[in-house]
């Protein structure tokens, strides 16, 4: 598989976006945020982004629009994103949360109309690297991913959380959907022409089958997080993304209009609470505890979430990002439409 | 089963915690959640918080204590038990957080050093009744209940968290455990003999088996909500209960000191952002989406969380609440010991 250093596809992905209409400081951090999430190991949500760049900009993105501050209180902030990149909201959002957090405490940011802002835990690391916590729920409007508990008919997107805090060994991220996966890895699977991992998903009369393409390509679900025995719980989570999605102005999921995401930023500074000198030798002593725990066989380590992303970046940095023969041939290919230099793999 | 009405079991709730050197106001408001909790149908969380009181005041709960406000800043406090009853906390905390989340559009209470506050959904149900979203971690600092992902010993209690906002029928209430169940279904389960719905529990050397008697008696644990497939995810949320009770100035998990609660609540008024009137009707348009779904064989109707726990509670309140003979002999038995009325069961 060819292998793009970090830089490398950073500038390209700049480079493309600058092609599609957005100013340069802007696609640099739109790039930076996909190829930090590939770097991470999130490559259902890395590096496709800027690929689908390509055909999104101009029809679902306007690529010179900005979000818009609606409303604000002391501790709250509501965005409508007009219909600009997810990737300039959550940076408007992430600011203002946390300016907002260290002088109430709390802030939370809601955002509607906003264009899919792909892997959540990016966004969180530099809340977490500023030593507060984040909550991070997103939610697509208009998808048909997961029935309602006992239902048979797609009603919520795979809506997913991201959760984060400071770690003595960096940030603890966290970052997963409500439903049993991602829609983008039950795609991948039906693309490989494997199986779920157990009987996960429902066909179209709601029988439980391991056949990811019945989620994917026959107007089947995914069950939610937990699955037959839990799913309860996935489904109370999405709900709770829906009601943040209402909550901001956008629409809770609803086929019948045209798609868009909405999402809602918690950001805690651990100061207005206990202090953050307690909060951080209290975390170390913990997290100590947690990972001096016996391993299960064949386990070479206790982590945390975000532990082997931490890992997965590192190497990334060092060897480059892998990515499909199949999505390096579409970058190609984009590249040789916008008269762009091609990506050069690194030597094997 | 013998069935006891609510207002006999408050009453009886009310005058064993008199006994036990509560004030007359605060006696009632603690049986009365827990009575609300039972009649809810969450009897793993309901009357047996009462018999336990008999042994937990004077020992665990300090019958006299308030809790104390530690810290505050406009959108946040921070609140010491004291080792009072959890449920007066969770009263000051809520009243607390109602308050300031109409001033700020949101607030958030911590609390520490509190004794077991049971069941999470009963206390959201007025901040969801008054029109506002809740969410509610709670955390217990000494149990070894769950083991972190690939690990063998336990590092955390069975954290469980609620979430609520106002629905189209009345609240929308979903509580559950971030294990792949609370530890007292885990006991009910093993003291009935029974096996687990699937291998969802580890024996003290890391293997999996359905048998919920190594967790409750030889030291095994309960996988995290999700199971082997998607532990991760309730590994995740457990660890943010985690972070939320050091933030607050108490123990992360640690064994070695006395056990405590500790919990941290938010609230958010919609009005704050895009306004009441918005969020309503979206959410009963969505409502309305949701159940408008097919419905599974073998399932009578599409519920939101809280539904059949709204169900339960018209039914207890007609019909009394059903009680296991064991708990009524309890009762029995502790009535006896403190000169008190025993319980009278309502006709069949």
């Amino acid at each position: 598989m060819p292998r793009i250093s970090v830089e490398a596809l950073t500038a390209f992905g700049t480079a493309l976006l600058v092609k599609k209409g957005v100013a340069e400081a802007d696609a640099r951090h739109i790039a930076s945020v996909a190829v930090l999430t590939e770097a991470r190991g999130v490559s259902t949500h890395g590096t496709v982004a800027l690929a689908n760049f390509d055909e999104q900009v101009g029809r679902d993105i306007d690529p010179a629009a900005r979000p818009k501050i609606v409303r604000e209180k002391g501790a709250t902030a509501l965005l409508d994103g007009q219909r600009c990149f997810g990737q300039l909201c959550l940076r408007l959002a992430a600011e203002l949360a946390v300016r907002k957090a260290r002088e109430h405490g709390l802030a939370m940011v809601g955002c509607r109309n906003t264009s899919w802002i792909a892997g959540l835990g990016t966004y969180l690391l530099p809340v977490a690297e500023q030593g507060l916590l984040g909550q991070l729920w997103a939610q697509s409007s208009s998808c048909k991913d997961c029935a309602p508990v006992g239902g048979i008919d797609g009603r919520f997107s795979t809506n997913p959380v991201a959760l984060a805090f400071p770690g003595p060994d960096g940030p603890v991220v966290a970052d997963f959907s409500t439903a049993v996966m991602s829609f983008g890895r039950a795609r991948r699977l039906a693309a490989a022409g494997k199986r779920g991992p157990a009987p996960v998903f429902l066909d179209p009369e709601g029988h439980l089958t391991d056949d990811p393409q019945v989620a994917v390509d026959r107007d089947g679900t995914l069950l939610f997080m937990g699955g037959e025995l839990e799913g309860y719980k996935g489904y109370a989570f999405s709900l709770w993304s829906e009601a943040l999605a209402a909550m901001g102005g956008g629409s809770a999921n609803n086929p019948e209009l045209p798609g868009r995401q909405n999402f809602n930023l918690t950001v805690i500074d651990p100061e207005a609470f206990a202090g953050n000198d307690y909060f951080r030798k209290e975390m170390g002593r913990f997290v100590a505890h947690v990972k001096s725990s016996r391993r299960r066989a064949g386990v070479d380590a206790i982590r945390l979430p975000g532990d082997r992303a931490r890992e997965c970046f590192e190497d990334s940095r060092r060897r480059g990002v892998e990515l499909t023969p199949a999505l390096f041939e579409r970058l190609g290919a984009i590249a040789a439409k916008h008269g762009l230099a091609p990506l050069a793999a690194l030597p094997a």
